[in-house]
């Protein structure tokens, strides 16, 4: 049993409304937004990693999925397992705490338990929001919206590749893949406007397909206007390679709103120097995912994104880690 | 650095009022209460337990914090870790259903992470709850209040021991340590009126400490008081030694509720059948932990409860299971 399939087995008991389907990575709550990540050594994150970095992390996966939402961060509840080492446990707690405090994420609770010594490490946040006037869900799109992307892809992905290559790499691609930032404020702007949203974990092609699917519309993307970093353009360059790169890397923590095309996000309250970038549309017919390139459709790559680790155990070998969403 | 020293760390994190110091194993947020637990293989079960047991318990030791507090189930997220073992896997899905299903708890979201074949497995689950019109603290308790246990001590206590002489165990006590029950109705009955509650989850005499210190006062037991079941009885024995061991056991899941002396909960609208003794009381003076038998004080065993993993290991020997607070 693989994570998609045991994602279909928790559906068929997940029937509450408040579940969202399971489609959402979170659940709403008396008009409170809910969600829990884990991660897990080996899978999410390297043993090398500094542990504050994985302790920032784990907060910004979850806020992330806030974010998605439009809604703003309430309290976290922590799981964390404590491995015997000290100075890792204490780095971890670090992490954990600098990120709450830089989120303005009050910390109220959850458990800590011993795992045995040299065991991977696993750790969990569920993390709280208040909705807001609008919670746009993955299913709302329309026929005719505008896909929108705040912020910039492949970042994390470069960082991760560069790990893999020398475990000593550092710069921003790297501090992006172990730090992302939650773009709470950018998603509080767009949901009261946006059809749906969702926070890019997993790789924009694959995210960008699942939005489209819960909508029961098709997806276009241009991948020449997918928004790309000077680091990221200075270590992979901005040809289709380097795009497709980007768009299926994964753990972007970018957001993916469907706006009506009336709405020019430009017009709305986003934070000064947001990076925001009209990449595509959605429509009733078509193929469910199609990306053009100078205005031509071109082939989609054999891999989206990162479904499952088994998946991507076995499919594109480069990078080792998944389902972030 | 042991759990107990983590969560000292987490507390100079954990400011903030709904996290109510972390001392409450829930927090309170927006009138709900969420409180997160997770097990782990080796350290809440055992590698050869039936996986639908522990799926269950999973949902039953979240429930029993929610009990604690008087709240009402509204939603659980649950943290998945797949192992590759598929039938596994599927046993602790439907553990998890049916305890679901059985206490009507709506499952809404979570995650599901892959974890290398042969890691010990971990899980976690967030239980969300509607606080009643009394939300009972560890703190509110009053000097005068009579001390109230519903539910019995000791069985899951002997069943873990059970097990640990013979894998292949049966019966009552062993199915008590894989399967508890939740004292929903019991602790939503008990709220309204009472001063402070909680759950016993890491041994009575432990677990009352926590409640006394607190609430600032000292508590004083009564060891012939302790309510057990036939099947405890049946396998230790009633006297001094059995009461002792039933009252530090843990794993109970019992309800520990402070009343005011004029509160006859007898009177109040408990579910039939439900077991309710008065166990102690709470003062203002006095050593913080008493325990008496035939009128006398006796001395305290060497071990109250099983406070983390470190301390078991290396204090009492027996039961290898811990912090399931």
């Amino acid at each position: 049993m693989d994570e998609r399939q045991a994602i279909e087995r928790l559906r068929r008991i997940a029937t509450h409304p408040a579940a969202l389907g399971l489609q959402d990575d979170a659940a709403l709550i008396d008009g409170l937004v809910v969600t829990h990540d884990s991660i897990a050594e080996g899978v999410h994150f390297f043993p090398f990693d500094p542990p504050s970095s994985v302790g920032w992390k784990l907060v910004a996966v979850n806020l992330s999925d806030l974010a998605g939402k439009g809604a703003e961060p309430v309290a976290a509840l922590l799981s964390l397992a404590l491995s015997g080492d000290d100075a890792w446990d204490e780095g971890i707690i670090d992490g954990v705490a600098a990120a709450c405090e830089s989120y303005g994420l009050p910390l109220v609770g959850g458990d800590t338990i011993a795992i045995q010594r040299g065991a991977p490490r696993v750790f969990g946040l569920t993390a709280i929001g208040r909705a807001g006037e609008r919670t746009p869900l993955r299913s709302g799109a329309k026929a005719g919206d505008v896909l929108w992307l705040v912020g910039t892809l492949g970042d994390a992905a470069a960082g991760l590749a560069m790990l893999q290559d020398d475990v000593r790499s550092e710069g921003p691609l790297v501090d992006v893949f172990r730090r992302p930032v939650a773009l709470l404020r950018p998603g509080q702007a767009l949901a009261p406007h946006a059809n749906a949203m969702m926070d890019v974990s997993d790789g924009l092609l694959l995210d960008a397909l699942r939005m489209a699917r819960a909508s029961k519309l098709s997806v276009t993307i241009d991948v020449d206007a997918l928004p790309l970093s000077s680091a990221f353009v200075g270590e992979r360059g901005q040809d289709r390679v380097a795009r497709l790169f980007a768009a299926t890397g994964g753990d972007d923590y970018a957001l993916l709103a469907a706006l009506p095309p009336d709405v020019d996000p430009l017009g709305l309250s986003l934070p000064s120097g947001t990076t925001i970038a009209r990449i595509g549309s959605l429509t009733a017919n078509g193929p469910e995912l199609g990306l053009t390139s100078g205005g031509e459709p071109i082939e989609l790559p054999e891999q989206l994104g990162f479904e499952h680790f088994g998946q991507q155990r076995h499919g594109n070998p480069a990078p080792p880690m998944a389902d972030r969403s």
